[in-house]
């Protein structure tokens, strides 16, 4: 054999990966997809806050500080009538798959695989519900099987980072885990809705063995223990950690920055308390506040990094909580129950405004006219189809159907999505406090009337709610066709999207829809 | 409003999220999808066991004890000419996405992002390959982009584990985390090809205060420092804890074993270590005895799990190795070097016989054979379509082309899909080690012949396996007519997809393709 080399003159060059790479880099910068933030609280009311969401300063704002929420209000757009369910997991499961709590059917919190969390009640038994929340994938019973926006992101290129709460699935079922849903990175998000501990010195409820000492010990925050790193600042470092990893990825990046603060128990943010304290609060009131601060720090340490890493003019922030404000529990709140949420009435687990109207902003730098404010009413499921329409998303397939609607004419104030929209809200369950809205219902918000249905005493109100934003003033006999249009349309709602009710424990009959009775 | 309630007579069932759920597990049941094992060793010689794929037994076949090895062999089909590229980032690339090494590029191992790990050549400069490894988005410089089977498998209901070995992109680049490419669950997979320590009392290759000694120190094991596990056993008790998992979750699974074992170094898993002494072995291949006994140690205790958890006989393993068996370095090789894979020449890093056979085995109950033996030769981008096929996963989008051809005719013994097709290799690249086969050279196996093109010199060998498997006797003079052939479908091959070739110093001119000398 020849061992001799030719030369060939022509060196012909191929399309090779390199340049293709670099190609579709090129393709990528021109035609940049936004990073988005969601920025979740936990159980925030919305009057958590110093940003004032109602047309009067409350003293609730005067109380609270909250400098990076008026700082991202300035950046973008308020919304004064962003709605949830009136806990987490069913408005955590409708964010996750874009459908009303009435078809998911997780109208109650989850926690264990097929252990109902409801409190017993002598009158009613709850229904069936989907006690083991949300499933990617068919074969647990009591799931409601979706495919999630973060799937989706995920598969067009986005990198998904999920930090701090979760809480879509029960334990052992397959929608408990964050990497299930299409999250690429997870810290710290599992099964449980609530934390067993805010305090590093406590290793976030882990035993000096480090056993977890409940189902909501934290996970994953090892390195924190010992120190008096609080968990919102523990939370905060590793998303930023995973955000300069991020950025070395040349990925758009969709970050749910999911707070566990401020849900109880109300530990001290020792950075802030003495401040709230001196203010004369109570104990509980004060270390309430330093939740909330700590929470806004970790806002505004996001969106410094932003800054400093070139990525704030192409970053969309939205800021949302997934409640109302706990207002039904002596044991943490002071002062008289059901008002800290005022102007509005009750809080956590009530259908009332106090429960499920919602402290929201989002700021998209080029998109959204800093300092605007939007009245019109959306709800927690339109996250899920907005999402993606923002990462440019517009064909996408999903086992169930969509109900949210997105709400981009109201952020580009090119549309009103919410005129004549009705929005519909069902809890068959026994949250477990008691309280003015709470437990055992059903509501429709249209226009500016909002009917509310109990399922136990037939009971229907109607409240105007620009009118009455307290909900004081029960309109219903005033207005009986109002009641009769509205309770047909809740019935109608709740029949067709499968909705469930309670059944009667005297005669194991269930409860009348809305519109079998006058 | 009237509140007293009327009870409708007629309950009307409807069609529940749950009635649902359990229609959809009663179809799952009946067409019941198989899970998969893929347990892939590394660095393993085809003969590092006890279980002879050669028609002879070797020296090493009676000193290395793999009975779980032949147990799984009585199961199902030993694969005699199962090939692979002759070292692990380009194997490991070429599962992931089902392409040959020649278009993917990544002809050498990655670690660092942008970092060659070629050994300087003082003739010939290596080009400029993927030495970011893989990636599942585009943007990331010299990286080969890829949908991954194991996405497919998520999308389509499969739950996806990851334990062990990863190696698919460098450090900061998107293919870094097996999450990344669809993998549910990651244990101690990350950008690393090696280890830096076996040993628990040794933190995996951690110091006391838990930092990391190396980029290759083991992460996510944190519960077994400080004890005697070895780490082939600790990767093992997490599989089984998400086994344990996976079957409370009702999907399929697929489960990735791809054991850190038998890379260098040789730490001496104690289990086993006097025994292999006993039998006069030294020190080194000692320890590479247990490393190897401890590795089928982690396969039987797989079989027991799926015996004790009734999931035998829905369960395909199929049993692979990435490269040959290490046979270039006195540091930590005895007796004579390029032996250690007797009958096969050389060992990893080379194209001949003992750097890219392996020892393979596909078990699959009620479909292949038990105790069946298949001499048709095969790819390790073959594995792609068939785990799919396996899978029942018919159609798929990839934004890469598929290259690997399913072998499950072989399996079945309803075809040979091997018949007339050729198989090829590229290693443009200076690995590091020296030896026969080692560095700069190509290669195409097509029927009984196999042409190796050595890129520095132009030399070509071609040897008939079936005839000469120890590679001795080059028949190149005697078969022009072959060579002739067989440099004309490599050349074209490798232009056709872009694979890439060396450049003389002395010219900056690139080194000729095989088809252009005679």
């Amino acid at each position: 054999m020849n061992k001799k080399t030719l030369f060939p003159l022509a060196f012909i060059p191929l399309l090779s990966t390199n340049l293709q790479a670099q190609k579709d880099l090129q393709i990528e910068r021109t035609n940049k997809r936004p990073n988005i933030i969601l920025f979740m609280v936990d159980d925030m009311g919305w009057q958590d806050t110093s940003l004032p969401f109602w047309t009067e300063k409350t003293n609730y704002n005067k109380l609270y500080e909250t400098p990076n929420m008026e700082r991202l209000a300035q950046q973008g757009m308020m919304f004064t009538q962003a709605y949830a369910s009136s806990i987490s997991s069913p408005s955590r499961c409708s964010l996750i798959t874009g459908t009303n709590a009435a078809r998911h059917r997780v109208t109650n919190w989850t926690l264990q695989k097929d252990r109902m969390t409801d409190r017993k009640d002598s009158l009613l038994e709850v229904p069936d519900w989907n006690n083991n929340g949300v499933s990617q994938v068919p074969g647990t019973n009591n799931t409601f099987v979706g495919t999630s926006f973060v799937q989706l992101l995920k598969n067009n290129g986005y990198h998904t980072i999920h930090c701090g709460k979760a809480h879509f699935g029960a334990i052992d079922t397959p929608g408990e885990d964050p990497h299930h849903w299409g999250f690429e990175v997870n810290i710290s998000g599992h099964a449980a809705g609530g934390l067993a501990s805010y305090l590093g010195e406590e290793n976030y409820g882990h035993t000096k063995d480090g056993k977890p000492v409940s189902l909501m010990s934290v996970p994953g925050l090892e390195k924190y223990w010992g120190t008096d790193t609080f968990v919102t600042e523990a939370l905060t470092l590793e998303a930023i950690k995973a955000l300069d990893k991020a950025k070395k990825y040349h990925q758009p990046f969709y970050l749910y920055m999911s707070h566990y603060a401020i849900h109880v128990p109300l530990d001290k943010d020792m950075r802030f308390y003495e401040k709230y304290k001196k203010k004369g609060m109570t104990d509980h009131e004060a270390a309430y506040a330093t939740l909330i601060e700590g929470m806004d720090k970790s806002l505004g340490d996001l969106m410094d990094w932003l800054i400093e890493n070139g990525e704030a003019d192409n970053t969309i922030i939205i800021f949302m909580s997934d409640n109302g404000g706990l207002a039904s529990e002596s044991a943490w709140r002071d002062g008289k129950l059901h008002t800290q949420n005022y102007p509005l009435n009750s809080g956590k687990g009530s259908t009332y405004e106090g429960g499920i109207r919602e402290p929201m902003i989002v700021s998209w730098p080029g998109v959204v006219a800093p300092s605007s404010r939007c009245n019109d009413y959306l709800l927690i499921e339109d996250f899920y189809p907005t999402i993606l329409e923002m990462a440019g998303i517009k064909k996408y397939q999903t086992v169930q159907p969509i109900d949210g609607i997105s709400f981009i004419p109201l952020l580009k104030q090119t549309g009103n999505p919410s005129k004549g929209r009705s929005l519909f809200w069902n809890m068959p369950n026994n949250w477990g406090n008691d309280g003015p809205g709470i437990n055992f219902n059903c509501a429709v918000r249209n226009g500016d009337w909002k009917l509310i249905y109990y399922y136990a005493t037939g009971k229907k109100e109607l409240f105007n709610i620009p009118n009455d934003i307290s909900e004081n003033n029960d309109l219903s006999s005033l207005h009986p066709d109002i009641v009769k249009r509205l309770s047909k349309e809740l019935g109608s709602y709740l029949r067709k999207v499968g909705g469930q009710r309670p059944t009667f424990k005297a005669t194991g009959k269930p409860c009348p829809w809305p519109d079998d009775i006058n």
